[in-house]
């Protein structure tokens, strides 16, 4: 009998996101922990009807549309997969949650905080992660990774000093000051996110065995396992 | 040389907001005053999709996600059509706005107020109409003009009980008490909607003339222009 949780990955563009949400999948299945994943905008019938406008090219929208459209996909992807996966005991893994919308739409395109709080909070009902994983990686890096894939959606196409904004606004977040300051988001804790893919997954794991032991012990890596 | 303006017409399903809208626009013509008219959700390229998506029969939405799609669509309104048009001097009149977020969705759907009155400062950018008309009219008698046009999309499908529900709120919203405890919303006058729809456009005109005679004196009726 095994209780769900919810750990987030949050982080600029091209920092590995998607990557290490696949890789920690990999780990938890091995360990026998029932996990799943989901990528916001989308993974909900309408979710992916507001992915769409979200980033179709040509598609001009404001930044409170843009905040609220998300919020929208957000509410969805809550209530129909996100609080009953936890529920039934599964560890559910996030590609993004409230700090992209923190850092994208209050610190990047300078929407008030207070309403965008109260907008995320409708959209979530209250639900906070268990552990949110900021990847640390060079914004301009991480800008020539996400451009070498080839994609080229809506949010990507931005400038490359927008870009730079949000790299601060996740550096803020990982802070305990900022931290205490907006318990909605739950515990945060920053890892460096250079090196090889499995690298990176190796340290995402001890992160996870060191600040929620009872959950995710069984994720320590062998040189780390003894007392240090 | 004239001032801009913003004047909503409300009410629950079938209560002659769309016919009262044209009407309103006819006078405001004669009366040589710029008028342009706006429907939520849609008026905008984003907002149209997101109508599509909140108005497709078989959409599952939920209450929060239903309220956050409506309030994106009325952001890129705001910003894009009639916040430009009150700067050129226009009269815009609107059918439904705030008071249809707060009908349906918070009386309506149980959702929390200070939650959905942020997400809506977010969508509005803090726009406050100089005048809501809501149309008083008998919620049952609605629904049946309402269902007699033959149109049945996923809001008007919703149970009569609901409806009831919406009516009283509106009702509540034509108090004094209400309205001094939402100063987001402005001005909000209840008018008899019982009578031919040139009746009922009358009593717009005379509304309109008797709380904003600096603006809207000219729609004063023929009878009613001595001092009484």
């Amino acid at each position: 009998m095994s209780a769900g949780g919810l750990v987030v990955f949050e982080g600029a563009e091209g920092v590995g996101k998607s990557t290490q949400v696949d890789l920690l999948l990999c780990r938890l299945k091995d360990a026998g922990i029932t996990a799943v994943s989901f990528r916001e905008p989308g993974g909900t019938a309408v979710g992916d009807q507001i992915r769409e406008i979200l980033l179709r090219p040509g598609n001009e929208i404001s930044p409170a549309a843009e905040a609220l459209l998300f919020m929208a996909s957000r509410a969805e992807l809550c209530g129909r997969e996100i609080a009953p996966a936890i529920a039934a005991g599964k560890v559910v893994v996030l590609d993004r949650f409230f700090l992209s919308t923190y850092a994208y739409q209050i610190a990047g395109r300078g929407l008030p905080e207070e309403e965008v709080r109260g907008a995320n909070k409708l959209a979530t009902g209250g639900l906070v992660p268990d552990l949110t994983v900021i990847l640390d990686y060079p914004v301009r890096s991480g800008l020539e990774r996400a451009s070498g894939r080839g994609s080229s959606d809506r949010m990507e196409q931005l400038d490359a000093e927008f870009h730079e904004r949000i790299g601060r606004a996740f550096t803020t977040f990982a802070t305990d000051e900022w931290s205490a300051e907006h318990p909605e988001c739950g515990r945060i804790v920053s890892v460096d996110a250079r090196g090889s893919a499995e690298e990176v997954a190796a340290r995402v794991a001890d992160a996870l065995a060191d600040i929620l032991p009872d959950r995710f012990w069984m994720l320590r890596q062998p040189e780390h396992s003894g007392l240090s």
